[in-house]
């Protein structure tokens, strides 16, 4: 692992990974740090460095799918599982909660907790709910270091703190809601709504042109 | 409406509008681009540089919360309700659905699209369920040119050529795969998987340096 590696280039990684997942699939065995780059939106000499840090030699026929795939895997894929909790099980957080299920062996899914009495106690989509009084308890016993936030932006901005008492090292945030979290937590933002408004932002001004 | 406004502009204007929408249920009338600033964890020269655009007058006591909010409206709400449709009502698509159905009366979700004989014909969260088959007649009869495509990202390559002939202005996309489409049409990607993935990247780094 290299501590050292930007965000971006994780992010990246990831997205070939995806890229060469679905390649493996197919009878295509070669690729070339171009054409990942054209299905991945990025320039050629981006992508180009990206590879480089994987240390896979490349041919005339460019990277060898199988083993991109597995030196992406090397670098992503923490050698123990990761325990992940959810925080807020509304609409998003139950479609989050079936959507990751099961998707990455490495990550688990191992509780979530909510204020809502008729789901405390429940197995949500294979995830147990518990009152979010008991975070703090329930994050150690399962030793979640990963927490996703999806509830109301009101809701979020008391959480900070009791994120770092319980030892909480990243968060997958999809409240609107700034997290005032000290820079060792990593915090990745999500914000569906704003995505979606500035789509139709723009639709409007290209209509506007038009 | 600015037609030459940035698109990280636009980004954050909506996520201001949330939280001034937050803080207009509550006592406080006034509020300092500062503050504004650290809530949404921008700097303020940003902030400032941001609320410059919108020319609205602030005082001492900073902006007036709801002269701030009325002028947000008016940039981001088009004076015309927009329609949008979905592409892929699986577990994301579905919870995407009841997300966003009456969430901003300005943005309607009018048609969802699938190839699941079990979907086609049901109305889902409020929104009626079409065979993909038919996505360029129903995109037009409906004056849809916002898509959200919530599919899997192999299914989402063939689909670009599609959405150019149906005459859609902006893409929300949250499958892995890279859209090829001209640049008058707005793409906004959201990549769900990579985020945890970086979530879970950083958490093991932190692991590994404590």
């Amino acid at each position: 692992m290299h501590p050292d590696v930007s965000q971006k280039t994780v992010g990246r990684w990831s997205l070939y990974r995806r890229l060469l997942d679905a390649l493996s699939r197919t009878e295509q065995r070669y690729i070339l740090s171009s054409d990942l780059a054209r299905r991945s939106g990025v320039t050629a000499s981006q992508a180009r460095r990206d590879l480089m840090h994987l240390e896979v030699a490349g041919g005339a026929r460019g990277y060898e799918v199988q083993a991109l795939l597995r030196a992406i895997n090397a670098q992503l894929a923490p050698a123990e599982p990761q325990a992940v909790a959810l925080i807020g099980v509304g609409n998003l957080g139950r479609a989050l909660l079936s959507y990751f299920q099961g998707r990455r062996p490495t990550l688990q899914l191992v509780a979530a907790f909510d204020i809502d009495p008729h789901k405390i106690g429940r197995v949500i989509h294979g995830c147990r709910c518990y009152p979010l009084d008991e975070l703090e308890a329930i994050l150690e016993r399962e030793a979640a270091r990963i927490v996703i936030l999806t509830l109301p932006g009101e809701a979020v901005a008391t959480l900070g703190p009791r994120l770092i008492k319980a030892g909480i090292r990243a968060v997958l945030n999809f409240a609107p809601s700034h997290l005032d979290l000290p820079p060792s937590i990593h915090v990745e933002d999500v914000d569906i709504t704003m995505s979606l408004e500035k789509a139709a932002f723009f639709a409007a001004t290209q209509e506007q042109r038009s």
